[in-house]
């Protein structure tokens, strides 16, 4: 059975390895990709995004068993890029698989480390190709931090998910509205905790400022209080995502057809940002040119890095 | 006066220009850049980062006041890529500038949006550029949010002040571990709260930790503890910055020279990663090529973005 075959028939093993080579972009997983590719497009994809600490990982596990209940099969996606040296993801995946370990229907893969030439969307996309020819009816990916991850991570996503927990402060709230437009959903998780209706209040507010920027109109993003750790809250949380999901399957398809668009156009846009540097860093290699004689020309103020590159693209394009 | 001569006399109100249309994208920027460039290399640059709501506003505003009474002057750029649609940035600029506006020494500039096929280490290196031609001796950069932002703001600075604050739980601190590396001194703000001694305790065994990873051996990261609102603790972090620095410098140049050629490495390589993709998007656009069909082919799997990369690349490359 080839590679592709084991993987569309959801075998772990040959996922896995497909997965850590994509995460240590090998050429190989390239074709491999190409390959499955055609075999995507069925998964339901959720991105859940927050500070660290709001209990993003304990929300998604207990999602996960919910969505078993129907019989669906899950995949989980932990992408924290704050490592780029040490593989501190992998105990954390053996934590959490032994929590679903008995159950053949949850696939849980973190990406921990990302090359300084790939990207993350681009590395998550491609993971997600692999958890959707493996079948998963659901993928969930859960982020780390705010900024650029967060907001990237709604181009790969159905339904974005933001979580947060009272009493973090006025701050976070400020910088909360920013990106306000792209949550789907609203999570007060540690709902318990004081504070949590006045978050809910300034949440509620910031939603409604942020409504005016929406990509989707007539889509109002619920908030949900959870306690993640006791599963208060949890199937408030699956109704609201199924609700959503309906929403975008049914208002005249065209809101679905655009988050299908924009997971294409980022796909697409990121596999090319990220081929075409890769290129010509070889190219330049071939001709013998030297990246670091470039750097320290640059370093030593001799050249300007926009020259240089004017230089290298006047050169290597066509 | 050109606008060049402009910003290199310190014209606040050519560079303001200048750092909107770098966030703008736009080309006329780069020309400015490229003049602008031979300046620079003067300033020494701090990034500060941390989880939102850490506090790293008030420290940052604290320490340009510590560095004004040296009559250094100080440019602060706030990195806030959160908000890719509403310009959230301006008021909070507003506001920051009224504590400073008498000092025409501290020259402050909040970065809130970004084009999406711009990187943020690419505008911030070009606006750090500005900032260095313009004079500025000291140049500030917070960002927000771990994650990539994070890691990338190491690759700007000289120093990499890494900002936390007591009890946010031990999921902060174990999602940490990963960036310890990258931090070259660690502030424990309001560290008047419980659970700071906790707090110091874990991040000092982390240190550790990541000490083995570091590039620079010989410095051993140290921990400021800060009540930034007070005041506190603001002299010993600058003093902690002026060790680095000094660190740095004197340590056989080797270490000072791989923090320029680090900086460098990343200016050069960002810039090519984001002309590349610029200039092949038109080069499509100008063979009459569309990325909306595209994007649909992708979208319908018609065909895969893997092999339209392939065939845009073997195209537009020698």
């Amino acid at each position: 059975m080839s590679i592709v075959d084991q993987i569309l028939a959801g075998d772990v093993r040959a996922a896995a390895r497909l997965l850590r080579d994509i995460d240590d972009q090998l050429p190989s997983a390239r074709t491999l990709l190409k390959d499955l590719y055609p075999h995507t497009g069925k998964a339901y994809i959720v991105g859940f995004t927050g500070s660290p600490g709001v209990g993003k990982s304990t929300l998604v596990d207990q999602l996960a068993m919910r969505y078993r209940k129907d019989d669906r099969t899950v995949g989980i996606l932990a992408i924290d890029p704050t490592s780029p040296f040490t593989g501190g993801a992998i105990l954390g995946d053996r934590i959490r698989m032994q929590r679903h370990f008995l159950d053949s229907g949850v696939f849980i893969r973190s990406l921990a480390t990302r090359g300084h030439f790939g990207g993350l969307t681009k590395s998550t996309n491609d993971m997600i190709t692999v958890l959707d020819a493996m079948g998963k009816d659901i993928i969930l990916v859960e982020t780390v931090g705010v900024g650029q991850d967060e907001v990237e991570i709604a181009q790969c996503a159905h339904t974005t998910v933001m979580v947060t927990v009272p009493g973090m402060g006025d701050e976070v709230q400020a910088i909360k509205a920013g990106i306000m437009e792209i949550g789907d959903i609203f999570v007060v998780n540690k709902a318990d905790r004081e504070g949590a209706r006045k978050t809910i209040r300034e949440l509620r507010n910031l939603i409604e400022l942020g409504l005016r920027h929406r990509d989707e109109p007539g889509w109002e993003p619920p908030i949900i209080e959870t306690e993640a750790l006791k599963g208060r809250g949890i199937e408030e949380l699956y109704q609201a995502i199924e609700q959503h999901r309906r929403f975008l399957e049914t208002n005249d398809r065209g809101q679905w057809d655009a988050a299908v668009k924009k997971r294409a156009r980022s796909q697409l846009v990121e596999t090319l940002r990220d081929e075409a540097i890769k290129a010509l860093l070889q190219r330049m290699a071939d001709r013998g040119v030297s990246l670091d004689e470039l750097v320290d020309q640059v370093a030593d103020k001799k050249a300007d890095p926009y020259t240089i590159v004017n230089d290298v693209l006047s050169r290597e394009l066509r």
